[in-house]
């Protein structure tokens, strides 16, 4: 059975809508909506409009402080820390990133800590944006806790991302935006959902032992990409957006759906590079679309179809998201119509009509990798 | 049977000469002493003296340009571009090193870019010496051909190391030194050896297919760690050293050992941050150092002795070594001798009297983690 699916547009529309009506300034509802809208397009509904909810009821609790702006705390030559404020983690987000890359363009490099902020959607959202500029952009973020110490058995880190984008003069760019952990709670719970075993790398159980059941996983901790390499990449994260911040590591950030602590106090971090500093952008444009294209007419394995580029997946899905529709699980949707009720606004303007197609992905947009 | 051990002291100042005999300027062959024995002392063989006779053959081939300097290329604001000039890789490294550090210190970070390099040893050569002065550093190599990119079959990346250093209030500090692929090709070279299986991660076979065979393995590629994420770490790391230096990325890196192409065109990235620009740093090095005892203190699973840090396995090492003499394989000692002779350099002053102990690690140095 396919899923109904929503304009990317109408889809904004709403979510901007329904975060202006609770109280959040036009302009950072905005920044939240594109953020999370980027993501279903992307096809990573774990951190699109399925997160909506949980952010409402942090506002309405009083646990995201939606009026306060983000200020800049420290700022000395290529460096500078920002007070997310307990403000939309997007908000802060937004706002460092901007700040990055104009540091990026005075002196090649910038690098922008993040502190008291919250949930910012996906990574791949702040390096794209800083593609689009043809500049490179890291970003990190610490998570709540999840991973134990290679050793260990009590979750300490969070899954704590990294992403990087590094721009091509072809389509997709380069967009790597992965946790360090080896999967998400998220597909460990939707196995259990299902009745499914779980592969044995995924997780340990409360005990420290490795599980292929989703009920024990999920009562202990998951495991990093690597083993001990992934749980140093988990700690380096955590080291740089929370204790260079000087916000919240460990153990100390917050759940997103807990109520206690009552802030996430999460931390980000965001290194922009300006390519121009190095050569001609065209020409680094140009080298890497080359080395993209290499990559991709590498000899495959048996079975397997075509070689990806990081992120090219995700594009993929994007294009097919903007031309056909944003298809939305009807559990996600009934929360989003019930947010509608709520605030007033009208869910159904964004539904596609069924015979719609936007544009025709094969006409539009830039050259693409095959 | 126990090692024959060698005296840190006396086996640099063999290296040294024996590279200053073969032409390399006396502080050049200093360094490159100071990071071969640095890996030996941490007991990483791999990147020990067993490298120097590779060192020494490419020098005597006119592989490695000994007599060059390198250049900078470029400096703007915080990013600068250092060109190796085919010179010991080391020597590169430790300039581009410095100059990270300089750059951090006037703006807060400073990225430094290496091109036309060789292989520089281990990559926490550097990262330690910048925790030596306070500062962070992450430093990025590309290497020879090993990974294949997901989905292919054709080794492409090299296995792209990844270091990070960051002091703490303690020793040992973070050190983190990591290649993108799961293992070495030299491990499975001594499974080959000993006749033993590989494990079913560590590589795929010629043409594709997961073994346990180490023979089929040496034919194949080595895999990346946590699949298609540590395929876009290794192409990062490819891309930053590689790419933005202007140098040579992906399969056209030279291998060590092999004498085409002549030259190796290694590259490496220094990312430099001086956590003075964010907080006083008797600051973060005391909550840093309580971070790290609080992970050590974590509950532990069944059978696990200790909780390590990353690096701390090697700093514990390093003392043992510093101590008691480093223990070095016969094999290795039989090419360093034979150097020796071609050289006029005499081994047998490095060599341990059988009760020589140099200090008790016990009563030296600073406040251990536990």
């Amino acid at each position: 059975v396919s899923l109904a699916r929503y304009r990317e547009v109408g889809l904004k529309k709403i979510v901007t809508d329904v975060l202006e009506r609770a109280g959040v300034a036009r302009r950072h509802a905005q920044t939240v909506a594109d953020s999370l809208i980027h993501a279903d397009l992307r096809g990573v509904e774990s951190h699109g409009v399925s997160r909506l909810p949980v952010y409402l009821k942090r506002i309405e609790t009083g646990r995201i402080d939606y009026r306060r702006e983000p200020v800049l705390t420290m700022q000395k030559g290529a460096v500078a820390r920002l007070d997310g404020g307990n403000q939309l983690g997007a908000v802060a987000g937004q706002a460092a990133m901007e700040h990055a890359l104009e540091l990026a363009r005075q002196y090649g490099t910038g690098l922008v800590g993040v502190c008291h902020s919250n949930h910012f959607g996906a990574c791949s959202y702040y390096a794209l944006k800083a593609v689009e500029q043809k500049m490179m952009l890291l970003v990190l973020s610490n998570a709540p806790k999840a991973i134990a110490p290679t050793g260990g058995i009590r979750p300490f880190f969070g899954t704590n991302p990294i992403a990087i984008g590094i721009p091509a003069d072809t389509k997709p760019p380069f967009l790597l935006d992965m946790a360090t952990s080896v999967t998400a709670r998220g597909k460990i719970a939707l196995a259990q959902k299902k009745g499914e075993r779980i592969p044995v790398d995924w997780a340990l159980d409360a005990r420290g032992e490795p599980t292929t059941d989703p009920a024990e996983a999920l009562q202990g901790t998951l495991l990093p990409i690597g083993g001990a390499k992934g749980y140093g990449l988990a700690m380096f994260v955590d080291i740089m957006c929370g204790l260079l911040t000087g916000g919240a590591a460990g153990p100390a950030v917050g759940s997103l759906y807990e109520s206690d602590p009552a802030a996430q106090n999460v931390g980000h971090l965001f290194l922009a590079v300006d390519i121009q500093k190095f050569m001609p952008i065209e020409q680094f444009l140009k080298t890497f679309a080359d080395y993209l294209r290499r990559i991709k007419a590498e000899p495959k394995r048996p079975g397997v179809e075509q070689i990806w580029i990081p992120g090219e997946m995700e594009w993929k899905k994007m294009r097919e998201n903007k031309a056909q529709g944003i298809p939305l699980d009807p559990a996600i949707i009934a929360e989003v119509e019930e947010l509608c009720r709520r605030y007033g606004v009208d869910m159904g303007q964004a539904l596609c009509e069924s015979s719609e197609s936007f544009f025709d992905p094969k006409v539009s947009g830039t050259p693409p990798l095959s």
